[in-house]
């Protein structure tokens, strides 16, 4: 089975790097999220209204403002870094050329440029506040949970109109994360989903996974997911 | 780069395996349909549809109607083959074990299952209608685009909220389509949806991919779906 062998040592190398990614973050103050879901489930929409709520002064006083850094996934294009910088923020589109996930080969590059950005200059004498850095991996619930990243955290979308029997058909995602995102709540009337369905496959996977449910488009339940981040950005989680 | 290497000669194989079981189908006067989309685009359902729709005496006169074979494939559990078999038709579930698609290696135990249930008895003197076999691939935009299938069309789904940048962002699974189908038009009043951007994106991937609109949910646009289907059986497209 030379296929199998193959994909061992990949892996095994990948998560190599990624832990000596995740040092040379560490050491930086920099804490990191992996956002994955399938395709279409909200992960932009998300980092756009991140960005803007971590910056808004009526959720965080300016001292307690991250520095911020996106790096964004996708087989092909650039439209969501786009989207992105619009709002004003460091980011980085990786095209991965066909491959379905990201790698801590992919991200090789990249982690200078986000150690760059996110290192304050050396006579601010403000105190060291951690600095945030969201990889938005490529849309498919299957293949990104199979590569660790150098980030700290994984976070699921899953949105209603996908249903409620996705963590049965995909469990590693779900196994790997450790928080799950039901977006698209304002859609609820229009679609058949079930949360006890969905809460007790869950619990089956995973028991202790946290579940937020929220709207990126109205804004709904946005306020748990700052709450989540927050305590993980300042290490009380 | 070894890695690749070893891609190229699984492919190599797929694809050889695959015509070898296309053979056989076409032998036995099958015609194979691969469904591909993201998780939760509504394959299951529109597996649902076919069956019921194909048997039904509105849409098909008795002696018209096909023998029908459907596979599902999910990386665990049989969820989506015990919603299909509940319609009385044939149903294999292929669980792929974490593989994020389904190739023909996986469809050999299965190939001579649908072989015989889908040739009629020697004592049959009606004449010979083509038969139908419907793979529904893994959910997954990404991977089940690289795997020949025995199937003669690759039918892709993109419902309405996952947004109309995908084309875009997944080129190989719209380049290798033979008919885009979008479905949950019934939601497009709650979500953002362009389909002149849709039609653009597409155009330049493959520009003369046949797109039908149409809601799994609703059944408006089914239609235009049948009559695609029983274009293909008939040998007629």
């Amino acid at each position: 089975m030379p296929r199998i062998t193959v994909l061992r040592k990949v892996l095994a190398s990948n998560d190599a790097l990624a832990e000596a990614q995740r040092r040379q973050l560490e050491a930086a103050h920099v804490v990191g999220i992996n956002i994955m879901s399938a395709p279409g489930s909200g992960k932009t929409t998300l980092v756009e209204r991140t960005v803007d709520g971590l910056r808004s002064p009526s959720r965080n006083p300016k001292s307690q403002v991250p520095r911020i850094f996106v790096v964004e996934g996708d087989i092909k294009g650039d439209l969501d870094a786009r989207r992105v910088a619009a709002h004003e923020v460091n980011c980085v589109q990786i095209n991965t050329q066909g491959d379905c996930h990201i790698d801590s080969l992919m991200l090789s590059p990249v982690i200078p440029l986000v150690l760059k950005a996110l290192t304050p200059r050396q006579s601010s004498r403000a105190p060291r506040l951690p600095s945030l850095l969201i990889i938005e991996n490529v849309g498919n619930l299957v293949c990104p949970a199979e590569f660790q990243l150098p980030t700290h955290y994984n976070v699921t979308i899953l949105s209603t109109p996908e249903g409620s029997d996705k963590p049965t058909k995909y469990p590693l995602m779900f196994s790997k994360s450790d928080l799950l995102i039901i977006n698209k709540i304002d859609l609820l009337p229009y679609v058949d989903f079930n949360f006890r369905q969905l809460e007790q496959s869950v619990k089956r996977i995973k028991p202790n996974l946290p579940i937020i449910r929220l709207s990126t488009r109205t804004g709904e339940g946005l306020d748990s997911w700052f709450a989540w981040l927050k305590q993980r950005l300042s290490g009380k989680a």
